[in-house]
């Protein structure tokens, strides 16, 4: 399957990442961006390889944003050959290979800054995640270029993890706080079909949660959590992962987790696993996400809470939380053909995902609040993780490379083939050919989706072919219709668990027209969530929309918006790049306050022009409030 | 002057105080109540007096606990004799007068556990604080029972802090972190007469934030700050008083430092510190104040954050803030007799005052939110401050007894006397004596008040009184009237800065009736606030209303109350031991909802009735949810 973007949407979106964020990400992770945060990542690995001195700086994590980042870039060389940046790559891969132990182990934190630690913290010391992620580039970097000399660094590493830690006597018996390993030796065992490393995989998969834990009881590995919100639960081994029905802890950690379980259980054809991830699944979209599809809703051990609890102005969502439920979705999609998995797939990449990076490519959220007050979020404690505008780099960094390295590789989330059927589950511009039973099958895709739902695929083969092309019918849409060469389909008959499969022999020039016609909804959130009562959310088509007071004046929770006022929505060229705004007219109070904080009601209301922009795009104009969620004049 | 409180709704409070809350401290201070948290309070005191061994254990401020404990012992002896209580006192105190030290110096802290560290932090040493508990202590227990001895330990000490302490070379010049002593030392001056102490508390006041600051300057007294939230401003020690004109940092110490200049302004006629006030008392009570008369909206420092920042379910608004706010607006209400001080004095009583303790006298709010969600608070890291349930006692015991002392000394907060003038601030049935130009003026008050508005107020006096008689018309009252023996006064011509006026020739058996007519009121919030937008607050008379789970049902977020829907009161004996009790119909949310978390809006509501208490009783029942501010369908 090969895919390549040519959308007005996305494609500019993947080229900015390519020509502006890699290489300025590039730049932070060696200290040549003014006023960002330092990060040393390189620097901890010529270090670690003898060829500079001085210490060790950063995260125990620092090199996986390096690894994140190589991932990207190689990403970015299978759709976009680039020598110049092939050659970064070719010399930091090197340099890896030069901080590589004897033995294979490769860590520059525990190498440089603390030896004697070396597999003593399986809790929070992080060393087998970025193992994870260097094998992640390692696969990438391979499949993109053919080069084998970092999967072969990364194979010995993985080799010598392989002997130390298993199931036999002598090995240790212990699993990574942090989830990342598990899916990373998933893509390197298909990259070199080795089973080891699969299994390996599912050892780490199964031994998590086994009780007693060794991460709360052995101080050898793990040793007690610093306070209950750093507890078993919060690296999801509070119970064996079959037992695990709710999504609890560090989000990320849980997202991580559950891809890994997905790839396992396509890989073991394990029905237990994909049972368990259909109730994680169901749990964590129905009870603890927001609606930009953030999850993760407290800042203290960047956590889930507890049910409904979604509160807008302290929520963390973290950029790389919504990465990962990116990822966990397409590995069900993978499993079982489901519009639920691929309608929150959409849901948060259209949303929660894409706010983490401005239009220019180089400034980040890591937290994604769904309502800003920056003169409040300044100054409270228990907002202090809510930066109200992007920001170079972060201290922390583990989000910039995330989106980068997702979206060089978001060709690789459109479609999924099984056999002779091929499912679309985003919409985007494309060219894309597959290999159906041994012939090849081209679809040219062309719409103007997210601003438009008109949706036309042509396809080319030289010879007919027997098989299914499956769509996703967005649930957010009411009125879905489909022609196949000018013919209407009842897609009442053919849409199941969302995707309307069409099975027929395809001919050369067969044209196929999917009209997802796209209106403003005003979306109500269940009543549990304290936070959006008497609110409602404005969609159109898969985006989130939101006010911001560059459009709408400060004071943007003192804006009504009367039940039966009309929204119109319109594309503007002028704004923000080219966007659908949505427009309307609200309520605001009167300004005839007089200095009192409380009066008896006089509701003196007055009405005034209202603007919304899509979530994604907020915060790349003047600072100022943001709010997703509106009050609304029943 | 002398009030003698006969009401049902306060005495029986008071009494409760005298008779429940009282030995039930002794006994917390003394470490004899099951499952409540430690004191070791009393104990500290014997082992500084060197009768017992043992350590010190506690807050380097729990001698305060004792302090206030023996000041509302002390107030109450006043009106309620009680020979074994005053035993009690007497014997504490005896142990107060042997831990002090020959030189004067009186602290259980800094002698057991830290002699070396006396009068070395005075930012959070807290010591001068105590001093000035135990100075009131002394003084309450002077003036209720004529006892000199534990005063003269208390001018022991105050005469040594005098000689060590001021603007002579050789004197330390510092001030407290924690404001007290100022006030306390006016006490002390008007029950000794003594000149030193009331040019001594000045002192303090005047050296207060002047710059460069020796809190954050001098390692030797103060030391630099923890974090941004405990700077200069926390101790109100950024600017010298006269230049402050928001209220800042520590909102307990705030309040105790502004009733110290109220005292000041007053002693010395010190205009320039009375317009200091009134610059500040605007700025708390129209910019930083919750409608229950709470103040300091941040837990993180038990502080004020940025103006209209007022969340209601992260509120800290601790008890001891609201007490401070009675105790400055009846210092203010001395100053110049204006309604904006006592209807604010009367709103905190009323509200975030009596929210602290339960009806039974023996458990305690420290944190007073407004919105409780009790699974969301147990789980919440930002909310671990808000107790959803009063508790026994706490490691940190500073409310419990000042709520006590409060009440014990309540009727002392009922009327100021200027010359000729007295002035009723608030209502409750009472008898009151008063001297006026050398005769005895007694009033007799009769009044179901809060339940109903209409006061009546007989005299007595042996011959005709030449004075004025004013009475505060609460600024919550639409539709106030008056008479004399039965003749109407024109409101209009006798209200001034919202007190009427009366100014004749008094005769026996004159009989007043003032009715202020109470209704249910609709209260809105200034738009800024945005956590109140499209919600309002129900008032009856000076009582604000909340909605309790026990009454209405779990997610009261959901609740919406029609603008044009009838509100009812009615007064009910078997409602919380006898309240006024809101009732209405109100509006939910259908219980359609299948398991989803967001969809497009269908508005399904269905009528139910609701029912509102007294926020000062929310938490005397079956423990839930609660919310003062209730969502509007306008």
């Amino acid at each position: 399957m090969n895919v390549r973007l040519i959308d007005q949407f996305w494609q500019p979106k993947v080229r900015r990442t390519v020509q502006e964020t890699i290489p300025y990400q590039w730049k932070a992770l060696n200290d040549e961006i003014e006023g960002a945060e330092p990060s040393h990542a390189v620097e901890n690995f010529r270090i670690s390889a003898g060829e500079q001195t001085g210490t060790f700086y950063g995260m125990v994590f620092q090199d996986s944003d390096v690894a994140k980042w190589v991932e990207a870039a190689a990403h970015s060389l299978r759709h976009d050959p680039n020598p110049r940046l092939e050659a970064v790559v070719d010399a930091v891969v090197d340099l890896m290979g030069r901080a590589q132990k004897p033995d294979g182990y490769l860590n520059t934190y525990y190498s440089v800054a603390a030896p004697d630690r070396r597999w003593k913290d399986f809790s929070f010391g992080h060393e087998l995640y970025c193992a994870g992620h260097l094998i992640e580039a390692a696969v990438a970097y391979y499949e993109s270029t053919g080069k084998r000399k970092f999967l072969d660094v990364m194979c010995r590493y993985a080799d010598y993890i392989d002997r130390i830690m298993g199931p036999q006597s002598g090995q240790i018996q212990a699993y990574c706080g942090h989830e990342e390993i598990e899916l990373a030796l998933v893509k390197l065992h298909r990259a070199t079909k080795e089973q080891r490393y699969l299994d390996l995989s599912r050892h780490f998969i199964e031994e998590r949660g086994k009780q007693p834990s060794f991460l709360k009881e052995d101080a050898g590995f793990g040793g007690p959590s610093k306070d209950r919100w750093f507890d078993l639960d919060y690296h999801q081994a509070h119970a064996p992962v079959r037992e695990q029905e709710t999504a609890e802890g560090h989000s990320v950690r849980a997202m991580y987790l559950y891809a890994a379980m997905a790839d396992l259980a396509l890989a073991y054809a394990d029905e237990t696993l994909t049972e368990a991830l259909r109730k994680l699944w169901d749990h964590v979209t129905t009870k603890r996400m927001y609606i930009t599809g953030g999850i993760g809703s407290q800042g203290h051990a960047e956590r889930f809470t507890v049910d409904y609890d979604l509160p807008n102005d302290t929520a963390y969502t973290e950029t790389c939380a919504s990465i990962g439920l990116v990822m966990w979705a397409s590995r069900m999609l993978r499993l079982e053909q489901d519009g639920r998995y691929g309608d929150v797939m959409e849901r948060v990449l259209y949303n929660g995902v894409l706010s983490g990076i401005s239009l220019d490519g180089t400034r980040y959220f890591y937290v994604n609040p769904l309502e800003v007050h920056p003169a409040v979020a300044h100054y409270r404690y228990d907002m202090q993780h809510v930066k109200t505008e992007r920001v170079p780099w972060f201290g922390c960094a583990c989000c910039p490379p995330n989106i980068a390295r997702l979206l060089t590789s978001l060709d690789t989330y459109f479609f999924t083939q099984n056999g002779t059927e091929i499912a679309m589950h985003l919409y985007a511009s494309n060219e894309s050919a597959f290999h159906v039973q041994g012939r090849e099958l081209n679809l040219r895709t062309e719409t103007r989706y997210p601003w438009n739902g008109e949706i036309r695929i042509r396809l080319r083969t030289a010879d007919p072919i027997d098989c299914a092309l499956s769509f996703r019918i967005p649930s957010w849409c009411r009125n879905p219709s489909m022609t196949v060469n000018g013919e209407a389909l009842p897609l009442e008959a053919i849409v199941r668990n969302g995707y309307a499969r069409i099975s027929r022999k395809w001919s050369d020039g067969d044209d196929i027209k999917l009209d997802l016609p796209m209106v403003v909804e005003r979306i109500e959130s269940n009543p549990k969530v304290h936070e959006n009562a008497g609110k409602i959310a404005l969609q159109y088509g898969p985006l989130v929309y939101c006010l911001e007071e560059e459009d709408n004046g400060p004071e943007l929770t003192d804006i009504r918006l009367p039940a039966d006022s009309e929204l119109s929505a319109a594309y503007r060229e002028d704004v923000l790049g080219g966007i659908v705004v949505l427009s309307g007219e609200g309520l605001r109070s009167e300004p005839d306050w007089e200095g009192e904080l409380y009066r008896p009601v006089m509701r003196k209301r007055t009405s005034v022009p209202i603007s919304a922009v899509p979530y994604a795009y907020w915060g790349n104009r003047t600072p100022g409030e943001m709010a997703v969620w509106i009050r609304e004049k029943e």
